[in-house]
């Protein structure tokens, strides 16, 4: 990719801090992957990917999100001087739409879920020959996000830990953390990849269904309504690759209640950090398999929780995706 | 400072992305100060305040803020276990309401202006005894905050820029960015300090109207509605060293029409970068200085303008100090 496009359009994303989660939670760091020009991870995959945009001469995208993604792609397209249109749910929150509309995309709300907004993308892409700037089935997004694994290896020393949390909608940062890590194997930095804990929403749980009855597919499920949308996600296109990284890893998928999201969200502002429900769904993840106080009495029991017990005893990343005033 | 308070208090603030403004606007830096994980440039002071409250045995802290550093010193008082209480004016964005809330903070909303405010937190102080946590007085503050131009001086390759823009309101950019260039003159890392050109919205303007005046302390100024909530003080209580500081740089303070925020903020978020309207402020300032086509028509001359104008055709750097999600 030539230095001069990415030289342009950086944003200097990247290098979020790490912290320790403190003295209640020993072994437990936090990543901080909302301190970013558009304030969620997605920035670490939308920089290379419209890169590679306009290394291939576009000029017009068109993309499909729950909101950060969105937000991302639109950032990099205005800064590349590329005209993006956006397909979201219209359910998301409205800041997440206001922060599209700011960057001066062409925001377009779908009743439906979100697989019916990515229809809607992909019917769109078809009809104007715009480019399609997917962060789900553009492989440069996943180049962006596994660097994810490299800065974490950095910060600590040029080591892993023990497990990673992730959460899994379309499982992008899954997905790249999982590329990230083999490529540090590959390359003889690190003996094993963690072992990936990747966290969905009870209220839509294709991916956690599956990995309790054995399925390498999605499963179909019922959605209900959650707090945590940037991972609602009933028909991940990648999921049987997210099951693969997943069980590749030693990891599970397995299901959060979303009665465990608000205390979990109450927990992290007491420890600094104010995050948006989906990135507090992922702590409360880790807070119950830890069993801490702040999730007591809400009920978890699985094989997957079981092994998500046993992973986590050890040392821990969790990273936080999105920042609390999305 | 003790080494373990730090490594306790710390969520990793700093080291901001430095990015180039673009072709249009040659010699150009920002310094993406939004991008912390409160989303303001205000957690350089507040890590550093609240890790001196917490050595000096403090229990409970009292701030005064129009919403930014109240959010930075509520997160890292809620990170040191200590309580909070943070008194704002009324007016200020809901939003900013919201996260010091989020944080544990008890919120005092106070009629009147950010003065008010002020008044209502040492009063309080008095009355109660707890900490008065002053971004404005304390000079821990101030510590943390000039560290905004070491980083400038690393990132620029062991160099300043000629001129810097900075917002002022209570100036604690302005003063700790002064200390900062002071000590890198002082230890002979640099040969003479950037020019600060320090801005005030036309609606709250009481160091623009003294430096025209010729006037060594704030003036009292009538006041207007700004959406630049962030610099909107009537009456700086480091008003005199403010201008002292500016005059010793060789810099000037003016002021900038209300009508140039939003085309400057327009403008920002087509290079990708969506930023609170009083930052955006500070943009327009510049693109005012540069005659910038975004502000075409709008018209300011004064004596302030046309050193600004004179200091911006050289290099500058122009700090982004809050999220446009604030």
């Amino acid at each position: 990719m030539g230095d001069d496009i990415a030289a342009r359009l950086t944003l200097g994303e990247g290098h979020t801090p790490i912290v320790s989660a403190g003295s209640d939670l020993e072994g437990v760091a936090l990543k901080l992957e909302f301190v970013f020009p558009t304030l969620s991870f997605k920035d670490r995959g939308a920089v290379v990917l419209i890169a590679s945009a306009v290394e291939r001469g576009a000029r017009r995208v068109v993309a499909d999100s729950s909101g950060n993604a969105g937000s991302a792609i639109a950032a990099y397209a205005a800064r590349a001087g590329l005209e993006c249109q956006v397909f979201v749910p219209a359910a998301i929150s409205a800041r997440k739409r206001a922060q599209i509309l700011a960057y001066g995309a062409s925001l377009e709300c779908v009743a439906g879920d979100r697989t019916a907004a990515a229809e809607a993308a992909i019917a769109a892409v078809a009809r104007t020959g715009a480019t399609y700037a997917s962060h789900i089935y553009n492989p440069y997004f996943l180049q962006g996000t596994k660097t994810f694994a490299f800065e974490l290896w950095e910060q600590l020393g040029r080591g892993v830990p023990d497990a990673v949390i992730v959460p899994a909608g379309n499982g992008t940062l899954a997905l790249g953390a999982a590329r990230g890590f083999s490529e540090l194997q590959a390359a003889g930095l690190i003996e094993r990849v963690p072992a990936l804990i990747a966290l969905q929403s009870e209220c839509c749980a294709p991916l956690a269904q599956a990995w309790t009855m054995g399925s390498r597919e999605p499963v179909d499920v019922e959605v209900t309504p959650t707090s945590a949308e940037g991972i609602a996600i009933p028909r991940p296109a990648r999921g049987a690759q997210i099951l693969a990284a997943v069980a590749h890893s030693g990891g599970c998928v397995v299901s959060v209640p979303e009665v465990a999201i608000e205390p979990a969200q109450r927990d992290l502002a007491a420890r600094g950090l104010f995050v948006e429900p989906t990135a507090a769904l992922v702590w409360a993840g880790l807070l119950i398999a830890r069993h801490h106080p702040a999730v007591r009495g809400i009920a978890v029991e699985s094989e997957g929780w079981t092994v998500a017990r046993a992973l986590t005893r050890g040392n821990v990343a969790v990273p936080l995706c999105g920042s609390g005033l999305k």
